[in-house]
């Protein structure tokens, strides 16, 4: 097992522990929870080859089934400690998101589409997941209104082209990307920076708009 | 018509008349009654198809269609009477998710996809349609948190291939496979059997987790 | 730039401000705002796209995603005058689903599908992007309780075959096809004609129902 694919691994575990806590809070039953947690986990992915016409990548290997359900197993078993650890999940999602978005973006560079569409699918590959799980439990979701989450995996798909330019070899693009995602988490989340909301002045009105 | 398509009409009358009734509940209009109900019966099977490469299975006849146009037309006519109904339904929704778990594993297989992912693909089939229904209506899936009913596909897919190993012939194999989803769907609803509920006791406040 | 694209473009941006207007009243941030207009404004296609196994057509030129930037600026800059505009942008809406509507029903005809297949397409096209965004936004879709929508979209594709079957040729056909589109819209919110609600005498209670 290569360096890469623990990353890969942590990063899904960080993610599937997140969907799961969520659902847990819905009084979802282990098996939503389950679910939940791995929707959490591959839908970014799973989206972006659909869009791609690739077998989603879960499909070819068990493994992100087996991690969201050891990700339920210690939710069950260390629920009390969880909250504690959240520090340790941030750093992992992080992690996890910036991982993410380096094999979105490659991922589409292989399936031959231009610069800005790897881009977007590395956004996608990064952020959607956590897209789908707030819609699963019916909330609005969190990465439109809170901190810099989305714009995080936007913007290392960016400097993944910016290092490529600059004649960087793979490796070394793949890590100064990946950084540059979770710095800007971090410091995001240390600083509680976030865009600025498009507060409305419309009436909440909505009839006469487009629907 | 053979034996297979009339059980396969009335999964997706069954599955199109819970659609229809629950967007009656919360006031859509005919048409928005319709289209939920025919997310309800072919949502499953087209997230399926998209995720197998697969033309979506409703785009290749018209039954599909017309069975849900037949089911808002049911609604319409008997909407005082439904209410009685609903052992019946609901032994036609029994049905009707034995065998889209059952088509749902078989169509994978032929596909080419290994064994668990077979087993998913009818889960998917079988659950992923309610899913949808309460995502479009607005509220949390009912499947996650009530009853068992993801857990049967899931466990009728796992029984298809006990069968299989047990060298059991094809039919054989298809009839106690969608037995076993039945029953476990009967038996679940009958004593009142759910899934345990991951109560948590994390905080509700959200930040910090990944997001 | 030929005609079409113009109209192509000026309903793209009508349909992302639409998104960028709702998800402003819920308070998210820029870059969720964005997300929700592009999703309006591109989801119906993509949706389609993925079930005629065709790549998603905003990924094959980069005008979408600078429109719906230009359609955020454009809702930063006159938010105090967007609701003055409302009527504007009603037009432009119309004449927006009136164009994606045909474009669905051709590119389903281009993939070798049947004319129902072809019409379900086209409906799709115009009227599921609204779905998708009230969706993420957490409300229940307004297409599905308020005016006439999305049957304005089938009724489009329906004159599609109407109009091919007495001869007229191609431009004729797509003109007369948005031009009913637009028609019924603007009669149907200029008279305030709705379908008739499905209002439920189901009781409440949900269970027994399949889910």
């Amino acid at each position: 097992m290569e360096f890469i694919n623990i990353i890969d691994y942590i990063g899904t575990f960080a993610f599937a522990i997140s969907g799961i806590r969520l659902a847990a809070a819905k009084n979802f039953d282990w098996f939503g929870a389950y679910v939940v947690g791995f929707v959490t986990a591959v839908g970014g992915g799973t989206l972006r080859d659909v869009m791609l016409d690739l077998t989603p990548f879960w499909m070819e290997q068990p493994s992100y089934i087996v991690i969201t359900g050891l990700a339920l197993v210690f939710v069950l078993i260390f629920r009390k400690y969880v909250v504690r650890l959240d520090n340790t999940f941030f750093i992992f999602d992080a992690v996890g998101i910036a991982l993410f978005t380096v094999v979105g973006v490659e991922k589409s560079i292989v399936a031959g589409f231009p610069m800005w569409v790897n881009v977007i699918m590395g956004t996608i590959t990064g952020a959607a997941g956590g897209m789908f799980r707030d819609i699963f439990i019916n909330e609005v979701p969190l990465i439109f209104r809170k901190e810099i989450y989305a714009m995080a995996c936007l913007a290392g798909g960016i400097v993944y082209y910016l290092c490529l330019w600059a004649g960087l070899h793979t490796i070394a693009t793949q890590v100064v990307s990946a950084a540059s995602v979770i710095l800007i988490r971090v410091l995001s989340v240390h600083f509680r920076i976030s865009l600025p909301s498009l507060k409305s002045i419309d009436p909440a009105d909505r009839s006469g708009t487009p629907d």
